[in-house]
């Protein structure tokens, strides 16, 4: 199974010429996920060619301009193009008004396709949504306004791959198959167990990511995220400028460093810069000081995991 | 007096990676009027070098979303970068609403800076701003919603410039001098009678521009442009797809030109072309049949008038 993200932007407050606002696109095999919706999303998505048609599913962690200003463009051009069926949104249930008021700067009803808001549970890590593959946990953060993190978690397959040399080797029967691929044991004529384990191959490890952006650094956070595979955490100051960061309910680099490595997760990937930094070089080398597996996104940026 | 437009964008409902949604940004002297502000055009204003703090003026045609996604950035970000004072909207009466309800994107209250809406009114042309300097029409369109072009038409100067050689040829006295920048003519001591004409230089032709985006071809339009130096016109399809532009309510290359002609126009600038168009060579040409001096609009284009 395939994981990846694609870093559309990752800046912050003022989007700049070399930064633009928050927005990620997460593939899992042919689904697509939006994380976040800045300004400019639409057309980041056309350069980056990223199919519209494959959209269904849009995260919102809060209601900050950076985060979701390009919705309304978005959900426009999606009708433009002719999208059908249904786009869900995972938002903070206040989404859902600014997009079907009176007042709303886009007309909903017109759309040609169906627009299903999933409003986000505002205390405790929540399952958001969940398909055969993957489960998308919602996480409370700690900002000025109600803001939450995702983490995606791929599921264990489930069913189990048999090695092939077996199936000769026992005269393994259709429903013998099935039954191993399930997880049962085989009990041979004689009556002799062989157990799963040596029948089947061993299950790939399922990935995880966590999109925590924007939050003071937060030990709930920290539990949360536990051992996830690739950790995106903003990273809006250098360590110098805690106070501001404080203030404004940010992290600096050395917080989220620290997050990462108290969370045991397996890389970092630091996120939504000031626009001051037109070089993030400093946020990086200070995270590395406690946790040297990080990098810092770039607009563009795509990753494994 | 200087007087110039720079296109920020000038694609059409679906902005692409080579042409961004409406926005331009006229400067006339040291002042800057914003006229529409698609999605983006915050940081098409930081790519292009403009004063965030030297604009004062908006002016937005109507309410598609590639006229105006991008207010609710751009205003968030003024009031992020310390700009005070009053900021004037002149725009459709529902972009007060949208702006103002419980359900706003932005939460207009919190601005460092006084949000002033004029609303446009719908009939006739109008005189919707004008200062010592400038003054600005709104002109009603044939669009699918309420439209508004914009005419920007300098004053003439107050006071004449006199002819320094007068000066001392006549002796002239400071207050010989105000009468005659007034248009006075001059009385010599003999009686003999001085013509203004004579004592001045001729008064520089004003300028003007008209900003016409998004409309079927119009005859009042064509009326109220009657003899602009510059016309901007939205082309938004080739003659070919006539019947599209018909269905959409938008011109043609050849309407457009057809316009320019009638009005007797000093030069013509096709913009808000569809998305079909990468090269607009074929918008150009067509309309060149009719109206030779006619260019193509560009992200990026800048030109004096």
């Amino acid at each position: 199974m395939s994981l990846s993200v694609k870093i559309l932007g990752c800046g912050s407050a003022l989007p700049t010429t070399v930064r633009n606002a928050s927005a990620q696109i997460l593939k899992h095999n042919q689904k697509l996920f939006l994380i976040d919706c800045g300004e400019y999303t639409q057309v980041l998505m056309r350069k980056y060619g990223i199919r519209f048609s494959a959209l269904k599913h849009i995260f919102i962690s809060h209601l900050h301009g950076d985060h979701f200003y390009g919705i309304f463009g978005l959900l426009s051009s999606l009708s433009l193009m002719g999208n059908t069926g249904e786009l869900h949104i995972h938002c903070p249930e206040k989404l859902k008004y600014i997009l079907e008021s009176e007042n709303s700067p886009l007309d909903t009803t017109v759309l040609g396709y169906q627009l299903c808001f999933d409003a986000l549970k505002p205390s405790e890590v929540n399952l958001a949504y969940e398909d055969q593959k993957i489960e998308v946990y919602s996480v409370p953060l700690k900002h000025r306004i109600q803001t939450w993190g995702f983490i995606f978690k791929e599921k264990p397959a489930e069913l189990k791959n048999i090695r092939k040399e077996c199936i000769e080797k026992y005269s393994l029967s259709i429903s013998e198959i099935v039954r191993i691929k399930e997880g049962c044991d085989l009990r041979l004529e004689d009556g002799t167990i062989i157990e799963n384990s040596e029948l089947t191959l061993e299950m790939p490890p399922t990935k995880s990511y966590a999109y925590i952006s924007d939050t003071m650094p937060s030990q709930s956070v920290c539990k949360a995220v536990e051992g996830v595979d690739v950790l995106y955490h903003e990273a809006t100051y250098e360590a110098a400028l805690a106070e501001r960061a404080s203030q404004t309910f940010h992290s600096t680099s050395l917080q989220a460093a620290e997050i990462a490595k108290n969370a045991n997760v397996g890389k970092l990937v630091l996120g939504h810069f000031s626009s001051r930094y037109t070089d993030t070089q400093i946020l990086e080398n200070e995270a590395k000081t406690i946790f040297p597996n990080t990098i810092c996104a770039y607009d563009g940026l795509e990753f494994e995991i």
